[in-house]
């Protein structure tokens, strides 16, 4: 199918906090994903320690296999990294010392007013054998070396240094050096049915699906979301045929999908909010602030969110959203009168066009045998009156926090959508 | 230094989604620092895609070197999913159907008042050499192989499943199948001082650690983990010498340490605020909800925490704070005045005994000269007044809106320690 021969990229990770557990690999994913977007694959990522001879035997293993080896971790200035002694061994060189390098690492340290300790100075001694690629976020620069027809970068292990020479250099090298196939991505987002039954659902658009595009299911508490990968040479048809495939599926389960590709919940929320100049408020119990936080951390959300009474305390339901107490004594801080009058407080309050509210329990402990943990009782006041819904979700905490503050805004959407 | 031969394991996860970015690896995370907690220590993780061909590649690999393999993903009920076809193959076996399993799962289904899909009928249906593990929280059962002393565990990828799975079965039986070395970890958690200062801080200590204790450093934004893991065969002896150095470094940094291990600043500061019955609100404006999102993650947060407003527009400082409609004419809504007032008055209206308050530019707009991206004024009020600080973070929002969060929370605890 694909002409050209596809590009073949491995990333490694080293670092023994990562091999112990203590932190989860994130930069994996970023840079498989940026990889992917120019058309370069990864067919393989591993994480090793910061071991001379473990990080000289992976890399000779990944040099057989692999165009591009992408290594992160192991720069920092201290004492248990020893990244760049293994380099230059493998590539079999000795030490330079840039000025210009520390040049660079004594003005960072001058921007925040500080001075350059003895250690920093020292990440200005990289391998010989190495290009090396400023770091305009941090003081450990990146190394570029090709040998055999293998690119190897290395790159500090913090996430947004290795961003910055991902962006900065090494995608816009690695797409100057290689004529590249295409690989195209979309993902369609879907909330409200399990996998297995949205996979019998969907069969008969699947088994029709074209030789060149791939499906693949990817579930998250929730959520599924399905992946399109159409493979080979020529963007503009791949992309025509993606669009194509994309629509039949949206007709096929247009109430299940709330978005594609890199949209989130509260961004597609925020979008139509903005896009009819209406705003949002949010009354939140069993959710504690999750739903505000979710909007928020959209750049711009002042547009459309003005603010949240997160009531945890039912003190607080009482006297910041005047909820009658006998309601609480009669149904209980879960249910449908309660949830019904925080949200259209908290919209009358904050004079909003729509509000959000969640009263529940989360759990581990308060669930009773009327009320078991993960009863959640979500309620969304609009311009047409209030609609209110009881879920039943599980026995996980976080889980129970994160599916709540998705539906709920998973509501306030299709009630955008209807108005 | 070890006596016993230290069990060596690699986890091996499957699945293109990783590869291609889509998802996080949170799996291989958990997995390590379970299985180093019972002193198996995991040497290598890889992350391969569905392919059936690289996977019993990578099976064969893993055999050469490790004492015990974990497997994680491929195993869901739709078509993409190849990792039972490539345990066939590899161990060299045919089928075989468990009507056990297959009840196991249609009593999963009927719990939920679903009936079971043909496609979830068929993860019964397993590799012959393997010993099914029965997946208590879900349909795809684990499996167990062993084969020239090595183990090969394969678990669904979906995390509870597979917490579930390495909880009930998966390390009560590696436990009883080695004897095992051990190997302690302690992690002292500091905030408040950039990785090579706090090295030169406690470079004595470092120098002078024992042996068979080593030190890492583990940065993130605003925080700086010091992880200490001494490896033996005593673990009384080890955890007497652990003790020793986190005694000597706790009198070394004491105003840098918030915690240890596991602590978050949350969970720290709520058991400080119970252990001394008291309560805390919030009035949240460039953290938009997310103070109140982790003091309500905490289970049994509602012992200390009762509520947030999250005043996200001015309008709502205004009329559900009290804030003087001059005070933001006069000094801007990030102002010590401003901020100072918002603590006060969520802490009368909520009536706690502390309040935090929060007032920035997150970012990435809204920055001026005077107020660039990044300034954030933080207010703790208390029973002895209210303190109010300045702090400048950087440029990205959502490390602002994470900092911010985690330097209030802290602010709080150095109060409660004073109070």
């Amino acid at each position: 199918m694909v002409s050209l021969r596809t590009m073949k990229a491995e990333i490694i990770t080293i670092g023994d906090e990562i091999l112990i557990g203590q932190i989860v690999d994130t930069n994996s994913a970023w840079m498989a994903q940026q990889l992917n977007d120019i058309g370069v694959k990864v067919e393989r990522i591993v994480t090793i320690s910061d071991a001379l001879e473990e990080i000289t035997t992976v890399l000779s293993e990944a040099e057989k296999r692999a165009d591009v080896v992408l290594i992160t971790g192991g720069l920092g200035p201290t004492k248990d990294d020893v990244t760049k002694k293994a380099l230059a061994q493998y590539f079999n060189c000795g030490f330079k010392f840039h000025t210009d390098i520390e040049a660079h690492i004594a003005r960072l340290f001058a921007r925040f007013g500080k001075e350059m300790s003895k250690l920093n100075s020292l990440q200005a001694e990289l391998p010989s054998a190495c290009e090396p690629l400023q770091n305009n976020q941090g003081t450990a620069p990146g190394m570029w070396f090709t040998q055999n027809n293998t690119i190897f970068v290395s790159m500090p292990g913090v996430p947004y240094e290795m961003k910055g020479l991902m962006n900065d250099h090494v995608l816009p090298r690695i797409k100057s050096t290689y004529a590249l196939p295409t690989i195209l991505h979309r993902t369609i987002l879907t909330m409200g049915m399990g996998e297995s039954w949205l996979s019998e659902r969907i069969a008969s658009w699947e088994d029709a699906l074209p030789n060149h595009i791939k499906l693949a299911y990817l579930p998250s508490p929730g959520r599924v979301r399905l992946r399109l990968s159409a493979f080979g040479t020529d963007a503009a048809v791949l992309s025509h045929s993606l669009a194509t495939e994309v629509a039949k599926i949206t007709q096929l389960i247009p109430e299940l999908i709330y978005g594609y590709d890199d949209d989130t919940i509260e961004a597609v929320v925020g979008q139509l909010l903005k896009a009819k100049c209406q705003t949002v408020s949010t009354a939140e119990s069993c959710t504690g602030g999750m739903i505000a936080h979710k909007l928020t951390s959209i750049s711009g959300s002042s547009d459309f969110y003005i603010g949240s009474i997160v009531s945890y305390a039912n003190q607080v339901k009482i006297s910041s959203l005047e909820v009658p107490e006998s309601d609480i004594q009669t149904h209980g801080a879960v249910s449908e009168a309660v949830v019904t009058r925080m949200a259209e407080a908290v919209k009358a309050k904050m004079q909003t066009d729509f509000a959000i509210a969640t009263s529940g329990i989360a759990g581990p402990t308060g669930g009773t045998e009327e009320k078991p943990v993960g009863t959640v009782w979500i309620a969304i006041a609009g311009p047409n009156g209030t609609i209110a819904k009881k879920y039943l979700f599980g026995q996980n905490r976080e889980r129970n926090i994160e599916i709540s503050a998705n539906t709920a805004l998973n509501m306030l959407r299709k009630q955008l959508i209807l108005n």
